[in-house]
């Protein structure tokens, strides 16, 4: 008899395969002290397992930068600096040469850590004690000579079973035998989920008791986008799904063939779509998938995870790269938009109180000049490349984007003055992401060239809720008029100067969004290179004309539940 | 020769007075080592003098519970909590029995802690970090039998001169006969800076040298206003600052002739002033200076600095005193406004990463429903003594106003029910201070009786900008363009509906602002009590139809500085 298990589709598809039970080995001991003559042997002993740990995490590392990227990959930096810091291994040989054994005196160092940085009860000491907690385990395996579970290792089609994922395991988890996964706790925006949808594998997450429910060898179905699992499924329960996988592939085969097709309305308006990039990797997706362009090509791959600040020739080298690839298609550049929750530790930023508020994007570039300069010089010296757009990012004021404008040219000029080529007709626009800019939208269309409205920042502070922080999350209403009348004044000023309007945040993906965004005139959406395809076969089904009955009336309506009635009465008479 | 010293003025007005040196004691010792029989009496010793720091602290608490309220006084619960937190004084009597002298042993674990704390480089953590210090130095110097000085036994008139006040030291001040005080240390928002202002004397901080340069007994004068202090004042000297204090003396008796006319344009417009409070004992100042209404009752007061939450008759009881002192005149109360950086002890709050953009003001007691249906209750048992109106803070959405006036409107049935008295017209408002509000301020016209405009709240959502991070202060900008756009909107949606709007930021109160708001039509405003004549006296200089004009002109420039400039130009012409 199978078993359905309820959870939450942390990423989407199917996959059927036998299960994988990450089951982690019993790290239990038992207390032997150790007389001062054996403390050095002790003390030695313990000097093994850390270095053994060292290798095996600088392994992970390497393994999740080749795999993920080094975004991902910056976690097992941090474990790496645990291991290293004399704070942490100091107190442990201290204990060692007290008498304790090296696994006791490792229990006992953690638990004085934890204990102290989980009273303080704030996000980012739970991540210090997330990342204490982790490479602990790895070295109390060690030096209790039982190996962790080695999800590298794993060499045939695999589902992962397991309680959590460690950011360790899901390094480790290689796409070509690991289907899928599936787990007791997490939600959609827990690590283990965001792992998922990076690899592209299909999971499900807070099932609360698979572990207990799926023996390893199982049959198990994992429907990553209904959030179902299927224990010890039957002949017939795979013959559903299998059919159901056909089903999905060839939606996906027909919308392959409007990968080279114009996106258009049925009343013939046309709309660009972009993609989202975070590295020279996702280029392939992006061409794939049929888009017209890269509407976002995030540039804090290259600060992130590394000591050392990318120089000018290596940035140089990734943004023709990147230029080169898409051929004469447009990549809008954003440049570097860090701080605030984004850690870079070759730079030395403050801890704020309202990172979300605080010292991020051009404020920091403006504030970190030859930060900015290296990375204005690359962008101009690989426009000669390609089609080249610069975006800046949580512009606010005028001051601010003429200040980084000012900054381009003169970066421009010196490289001319150097007989460098470069382009001279590369468009500089800002991301609309702070009420100010949309409100202001009139007087930035006379000096920016286009518009890109990042939904997801901008959303933020028009309702002033922080997203990441379930008990406001409520207050994420992509479609509240508040919101629509920001994104019509942005689209209306553009249009007025003859400039145009874009947009890269996740509402330019949702296919409830897109009547609205068409009936408001936006000219280009990016999203991620997995969603072109059906938002250009959705658009042509839509008429821009009866869009833009739809947005009156979504302007003028007191709240979101009223705007989505709207879009659903609309949809359903289509 | 006097000496002219430059530094922050950090609160209004002057004071002429002999300087009074707040140095502290010399409290280095040398360490000697206890023999295991003598740490039992070491221990004793430590005791003794820590029930000696904890009956000083009390004492202080209360007496600045007294002077400058509840608010201030909570600093001190904090001292005492970590007088009586068993993690530190543990270790310290750990280290004494391990043959530390009491000294020895509180200084090294203070220093610990401050270690930890100062590392993490988070606002909370320093606030600890400072906490810690403050209170071991009281410890220390009761251990050592070194009395630190004692700024409550000042018997005649002084100015105060340190290097920096401590939140014990200006607990302790007493105003009649402190009559000033400079530093080396601090600026506008340090916490001595806000003490001063909530006192209501003149200082000066960040002097750098002010210890250096003036002697115990020098005649001083400080000039809080202009950010001046001279050092051993000559007569001319003294002369001079004393015509100038009868000039503003003058000036403010001139200004006291305002006291009980109405607020009116040249040009015959009304405009309400209101002042802010904090407390009932505000009271007397809003009469005093002859305010129209409070447009402004912050109620934290109430939850703050204590251990349990307000009872329903103890929160009826403070709003009906204010209510009656303020006879018939409207008094505007704004419902429970914690969270985000307003600890509550008495409530267990999350920590969060964005408390700005958290859950906090009606996000927090429309999650709490019995906390707020207390407020509520004692809110509608104090109507019938006077003239009511209840405002919610933090309102995004219009299901949030709704859903606090259905609570409302339940309490009111369920007290009529039980035969209690309640008016039935009090009017229901929302605090303007989130974006999406003042976007769709049509809509919320059409529901609430009146806006009260929050522009502390609201400049910092809609430029995304925390003003408390000196790294995007500079956002900070309450004559930007964007800004009076949403205030013209939010006026004009209200008149359409015969609604009235108010504001109650620190704008209010701000004389550049002033023909800004008049023009665009505000009904009300409400500052802090000390401003309300000059405001009053501005108003009748200014003529609203020309301020009309200035508004349109302003409401089309592209930002602050243009928009300064007008105002400035405009002025002249006066």
């Amino acid at each position: 008899m199978s078993k359905i298990l309820k959870g939450i589709g942390a990423s989407d598809g199917i996959a059927i395969s036998k299960a994988y039970s990450l089951v982690e080995p019993d790290l239990n001991f038992t207390e032997t002290s150790i007389d001062g003559s054996a403390s050095a042997d002790e003390v030695q002993k313990f000097k093994n397992g850390l270095h053994e740990t060292k290798v095996e995490v600088t392994k992970i590392r390497n393994h999740a930068e080749e795999t993920v990227g080094p975004e991902h990959a910056a976690i097992f930096e941090a474990h790496l600096m645990v291991l290293d810091d004399p704070e942490f291994i100091g107190p442990i040989e201290g204990k060692i040469t007290g008498g304790l054994s090296a696994p006791q005196a490792l229990v006992e160092v953690r638990d004085q850590y934890l204990k102290t940085f989980e009273e303080m009860d704030n996000e980012y000491m739970k991540e210090r004690a997330a990342d204490i907690k982790d490479v602990s385990k790895r070295l109390l395996a060690h030096l209790l000579g039982r190996a962790l579970p080695d999800p590298a290792s794993i060499d045939e089609e695999v589902i992962i079973i397991a309680d959590d994922l460690t950011p360790s395991d899901t390094a480790q988890l290689d796409k070509r035998f690991v289907k899928g996964f599936v787990t007791n706790a997490g939600g959609r925006t827990s690590h283990s989920a965001i792992m998922a949808r990076s690899l592209e594998i299909p999971a499900v997450v807070g099932t609360k008791e698979v572990t207990a429910s799926v023996n390893d060898g199982d049959i198990v179905i994992v429907d990553g986008t209904a959030g179902d699992v299927i224990a010890g499924a039957d002949e017939k329960e795979i013959k559903a799904y299998e059919l159901k996988t056909d089903e999905l592939k060839r939606e996906r085969e027909t919308l392959l063939e409007l990968k080279d097709d114009d996106t258009k309305t049925q009343d013939g308006i046309t709309v660009e779509l972009g993609a989202n990039i975070g590295t020279p990797d996702d280029v392939e997706g992006v061409l794939d998938n049929g888009a017209e362009g890269i509407g976002l090509f995030r540039t804090e791959f290259l600060y992130m995870g590394r000591d050392k600040l990318p120089t000018e020739d290596e940035q140089y080298e990734a943004y023709k790269t990147v230029l080169e690839k898409m051929d004469d298609k447009p990549v809008i550049v954003r440049t570097i938009d860090i701080g605030g929750d984004k850690e870079v530790p070759a730079l030395d930023m403050p801890k704020e109180l309202n990172p979300f508020l605080g010292y991020r994007a051009i404020r920091m570039a403006l504030g970190n000049k030859e930060l900015f300069r290296t990375q204005l010089r690359a962008l101009l010296r690989a426009s000669v490349h390609g089609n080249l757009k610069i975006m800046f990012p949580m512009i606010a004021t005028i001051q601010e984007f003429e200040e980084a404008k000012a900054l381009l040219i003169e970066c421009r000029d010196e490289l001319k003055a150097d007989k460098v080529d470069v382009r001279d007709d590369i468009e500089t626009g800002i991301m609309v992401e702070i009420p100010s800019a949309a409100i202001l939208a009139d007087e930035f269309a006379k000096v920016v060239d286009f518009f890109s409205i990042g939904t997801n920042d901008l959303i933020q502070y028009t309702f002033a809720a922080d997203r990441m922080n379930e008990n406001v999350s409520y207050l994420y209403q992509p479609y509240h008029p508040a919101l629509l009348r920001l994104i019509d004044n942005v689209v209306k000023a553009a249009h007025r100067e003859d400039k145009w309007v874009g947009m890269c945040g996740e509402m330019a993906g949702d296919p409830t969004a897109m009547p609205l965004l068409i009936g408001l005139g936006i000219d280009e959406l990016s999203m991620s290179a997995g969603s072109v395809l059906k938002a250009r076969s959705q658009i042509k089904n839509l008429k821009k004309t009866d869009m833009e009955h739809l947005v009156e009336a979504a302007l003028r309506s007191p709240d979101s539940d009223t705007v989505t009635a709207l879009v659903k009465e609309y949809t359903e008479r289509l």
